[in-house]
Formats: C-alpha cells, sequence, structure tokens
C-alpha cells in the first residue's frame, strides 16, 4: 500500500551468486581510514591503530520482525543498519564498519535486492559506514537480514550497562513510544487495506510516528553531543524493546534500584493522541512499546549542570540503592514496580 | 538416523529471549586477551592493540545448506564456525572473536539448541575463539545461524586474492572431493532410510569422507606453519565451493592464468573408491565439489624449497600471464579450460 511495486523481475537464477553480490555491493565505497580492503576476498582487513573496537549483530526475519505487506524494502534495509549502529552508539562508540548478509527465497527478483541495498546505502552514507562484507544466499521462504557492526572507541571511554551508581540521574535521549504507534497504525491500515483494496488511508495525522515505525533513526548525534558537553554517562544502553526492559537491564547489571518518573517520560504529542484514538494508556506504551533506538543513560549528578536544559535530553529519574528495586512514581505519585513486559522475540507466538 | 532424538522438549517460550540467551552462553569463557568485555551488553568490546584485524561473516540455512534429517545438531554448531574461521585463516590471520545468531522455529525444543550450542562451544573451544556476542530471535520456518568471526593480523601479514604472480606455484592444503562424496552417501542413506526405517547402514567404508561432510575442520593449523616455515603466500584463498571456483577467483583477482595438473590433485582413497562406487569422475569432484575447507595459496618459486616434501601441502600447478587463461592439464596431457561449476547457493534450486 505504501511501496511503488516495480513491475521489472529479473530472477535472481539469472545471476548466479557472485554476479549478484558484485552487482548489489559496487555502489559501497570505503570511506573510513580503518577500512583497508573491503568486500571481495575470504575477509576484510581492518585497521584500528591503537583504538578499540566494539563489534554488535542483530538478526531480522521476515514475519517476526518485519511485514513486507507495509514495510517498503528500502526502508528495511535502512532499519537493518540503524537497529545495529544503535547498539555501537549505546557503547559509546563510533561506528565504521558494517556487514550484511542475506538469505533470501526465490520470490523476490533482482530488483527487489535493489531495493533493500539502496535503503542499506543510504544508511551507510548518512552514518559514515563501510559495508565491508556479507553473504548472500537462499532461504527456503523469506528474507532474513543479518547485521554485525564495528565501531571505535578510545580506551576508557566505552559506557557499559553496568556502571550506574545509586543517586546517578536517568536521562533518557528524544521521546519514546512512537514507533509502536505508528506500528499500530500500519498494522490498522493493512486490516483496512485487505477489506478494500481501493482505500486510500490519509495517514497525514500520523506522519511522525511512522516514519519512527518505518525509519528509524540511531543516535550517532548523541555521542557526538557526549563529547561536546564532556559527559561520559556512568552506563547506556539503547531502547529496542521498550523502557521497561531497558531500565531493568541497566538496574540489574549495575546492581542498583531506580524511581521513574511517569510524568517526565518525553512523549510527542502524536503518541498521546494516537494512544487516546486507541483507547491505551501512553505510559504503557512508552514503558512496553520498543524499536524507538532513543539512548538511556545514567550520568552523574554533578555532570547535571551540562545537560540541562538540552532538548535531546530528559532527566526521567534518579537511581538508588539496589535493595530500593525499581519503581515507576505515577502522577497520583504512588510507586509501583517495572516489570518487563516488552517486546519478546520468543513469546507464545 | 545419526542423531540421538533426545526425548525432552522443553518449548523455547517457557525461558523468553534473555534467558534463553542467558542459558546458552554461560558456558563460553573468555580466553583472548583481546576480548575486553564480551555478551551482556550491547556491544563486545575488542582491544587489539596495534594489530590489524579481519572480518568475515557467512550465513547457513536449514533446507539450503543443510538438513537435520542427517545432520547432527551438534555437528551443525560446529561446522557453523569452522566455515567462518576457515575465510579467517585464508587471511593469514589468526581467529580471536566470533558472534553467533540463531534464528530458530518454535518446533525447535531447548535440548535441540542445547546441542547446537555443545557444538559452537566445541569448536570455540578447540579454535581458541570466544563467543562474544550474537542474537536469538524466532523464525517462521526453519533454522538460520549466522556467524562473524574476527581474527588479528600483524600489518603487512595479511594475504589477499589478489597477490598471485606468474610463476607463483599454486599449492593446496590437504586433500579434496571428500566432503561432497561424504554428503553423496549421507543423500543415499536418507533414501534408503525412507523406504526402510529399520535398516542399518554400514558406513564404515565411508567414515574419512562423511567426516568430512559433518565435521570439517579449519586449517589454523597451516597459517602456524606457514610461520614456522618462513613462508607469506603470494595469495591466498579457502577452498569452500570447489577447486576451480577458487583458482578462478584466485587468477581473477590477480590478474594472472593458470595451469593445474590433474595428477597432481590430491585425493584421499576412500574419495577414489566412493567415486568409482558412484561412477562419478573424481578429478569433476576435486574441481566441483565444495565445502572441503582446506586453503589454496600461491607461493613464490623462491619458497618451494621451504614447503618440499611437508604432508600438508601439495604443489598443484603453477601460474601464469593472464592472456594464458585458465587450464587443467589432464592425465592425457591436454589442456581443458577451466569454468566454475561449483556449488551455487543461488542456482536453479
Amino acid at each position: 500500500m505504501i511501496e511503488d511495486k516495480n513491475p521489472k523481475r529479473t530472477p535472481l537464477s539469472e545471476l548466479g551468486e557472485f554476479k549478484l553480490i558484485e552487482h548489489l555491493t559496487e555502489q559501497f565505497k570505503v570511506k573510513q581510514k580503518s577500512t583497508v580492503t573491503s568486500i571481495g576476498d575470504d575477509a576484510a582487513v581492518l585497521n584500528y591503530d591503537k583504538k578499540q573496537i566494539v563489534v554488535t549483530t542483530d538478526l531480522l526475519v521476515e514475519g517476526v520482525h518485519f511485514d513486507l505487506s507495509y514495510v517498503p524494502l528500502k526502508h528495511l534495509g535502512y532499519k537493518a543498519i540503524i537497529v545495529n549502529l544503535s547498539d555501537v552508539y549505546a557503547m559509546n562508540a563510533t561506528a565504521t564498519q558494517v556487514t550484511v548478509s542475506i538469505a533470501v527465497s526465490n520470490r523476490f527478483p533482482l530488483e527487489a535486492l535493489e531495493e533493500l541495498y539502496a535503503g542499506i546505502a543510504t544508511a551507510a552514507e548518512i552514518y559514515n559506514v563501510d559495508v565491508v562484507g556479507g553473504d548472500t544466499t537462499s532461504s527456503t521462504s523469506g528474507l532474513i537480514i543479518s547485521v554485525t557492526a564495528i565501531g571505535e572507541v578510545k580506551k576508557g571511554e566505552e559506557v557499559l550497562r553496568s556502571g550506574a551508581k545509586p543517586n546517578d540521574l536517568l536521562v533518557i535521549t528524544g521521546d519514546i513510544g512512537g514507533a509502536y504507534m505508528g506500528l499500530q497504525i500500519l498494522e490498522r491500515e493493512k486490516e483496512v487495506f485487505k477489506v478494500n483494496p481501493n482505500s486510500q488511508p490519509d495517514l497525514s495525522m500520523y506522519t511522525y510516528i511512522i516514519e519512527r515505525q518505518l525509519k528509524p533513526e540511531a543516535r550517532k548525534d548523541i555521542v557526538e553531543l557526549l563529547k561536546e558537553l564532556e559527559v561520559k554517562p556512568t552506563s547506556m544502553i539503547d531502547i529496542s524493546d521498550g523502557l521497561s526492559s531497558e531500565v531493568i537491564h541497566l538496574c540489574k547489571q549495575s546492581k542498583v534500584g531506580v524511581d521513574v518518573y511517569e510524568n517526565k517520560i518525553p512523549l510527542d504529542p502524536q503518541v498521546i493522541s494516537t494512544c487516546e484514538e486507541f483507547n491505551i494508556d501512553s505510559t504503557t506504551i512508552a514503558l512496553n512499546g520498543g524499536e524507538d533506538y532513543e539512548l538511556l543513560m545514567t550520568i552523574s549528578q554533578e555532570d547535571f549542570p551540562k545537560i540541562k536544559g538540552n532538548p535531546n535530553l530528559t532527566v526521567i529519574g534518579y537511581m538508588t540503592e539496589e535493595d530500593r528495586g525499581m519503581h515507576l512514581v505515577t502522577r497520583a505519585e504512588t510507586k509501583i514496580p517495572i516489570i518487563a513486559k516488552g517486546w519478546n522475540a520468543l513469546g507464545e507466538s
């Protein structure tokens, strides 16, 4: 319903594996100084001089992580890179390279893969990372994308999940809940489309939240901003599974508790209005929604003056001793325990 | 028919994603000095000091790369690591870390994943690599394994595919064709088993070639041997798709030609006898078989005395000027052009 269905369909078998990889990857130019040799050998050669590197990997599976009936392939390629870069930034590192492997069934023509790779190339361009390797193979059903991202960070500048201390401030970037509510809109329109394929939905009220779902961005800017502000967070994580889940990770790995203030959680007006339309509590969405790819960090109280008033950073709570537990302080000033209800990729589905 | 079917079946949904990852990965201990932090954060932190790194990735898809009706899951886990390490060694590098992502349908119980991870852990132990990350998610059908391997290599010691020169010797490790013939035996027994599930096949005649298929090894020892012998190959590649295909890669990327001598290609007696049994030409199998994970390299003629007589290394030809083309010199001393008929993952299947 969003994607322009391309009428040209070149079967993948026309090219064969090597020519296909060559065709899809010839657009990738090396820009990073650390990329010594890229695609075309058994492995890429990388040189980070004296810097440490960070490595992270994610697998996206059709029917589990995305639905091609409303996700354009170009957006999917873009998002596959973003979700991995987000993990690199959550280490306070600079993303430098990615490898991209795809398994694809024969129902996809070459043109579909070109779209996917166009999205990958766009993300690589915007985030200044080199695509240095990968694998392309067939699958018995559907599309699977596996991305590994590598970043560099000076020794001692990496930020783990485990460094939060009691009294540290809990800080979040941007706003949350948008990606989840965008998905609700897309799912609803898919159902409408099934009933009436000629319907022309007016989605202009939902542009921000749909973009949050289909074309999320990773917070490269925040890593740069923190350097500028001379703030090194004590811990950091990216918000892929929902705020509750990530807060729990930080607390457990840092052995601290937390008080999160409901009235401080940053929500976009479109999230609030769409939650009202769907008759869902917006705090529930913020806590459990997922896929926002914002960063959640803790900073020492003495760094507060450096971040105060910055529109990108919102203090939403503070860390406590571990035995105080993890709580949401509601608008009514009652304390309720934070439990993870985030999206579970291995749930009952 | 080979795998011991474990009667205990714990549904994956009983654990949930985070507990599952924790459960499967708790066995991995960090051994490499370069692993600063491993599994449990947004990314692993690695420090190679002044060394360069190499990165490679491979995707294994059920029904395309493996058939669980005769591949035990433990062997599959082992092989998934091996095929990636092989690419690292083909760069003349030392493998240090891997990340492992799997997508798995709900038909797999926890015990199946434990088997798979036991194989991964065994390979990591034997090859001395750390498992530093990964992703575990559900798939709509079948099992998909994505591995990224990282290795380290001193600057200037990496060996690319592009460095072969005319008059260099073409050298191969071990013997080839075994993995492919092992697969033929397994496929045949699968058909027999379908007809008569109570048949007890005697596979003792085929132990070597079945092991070459089910439990291949990567030539870590060759990288060490080359250092000992003080030989730096001019080019190198691992043999995953068959000798022809890899010879063509070396020639094209090095802009040279080649003469490969049929009578020099090392074949195990089991490969020869099984080829006779199947009435297939063993040279065809050696050229096109694939999955042997031996190394194919070129060395300067002046290094020949250093490798002469070494049982691991066989000279099978020499490189020529590019315009001389790529040829097999047969036992009858006729020259036939080498063309790639290697296994094609995106073929007509």
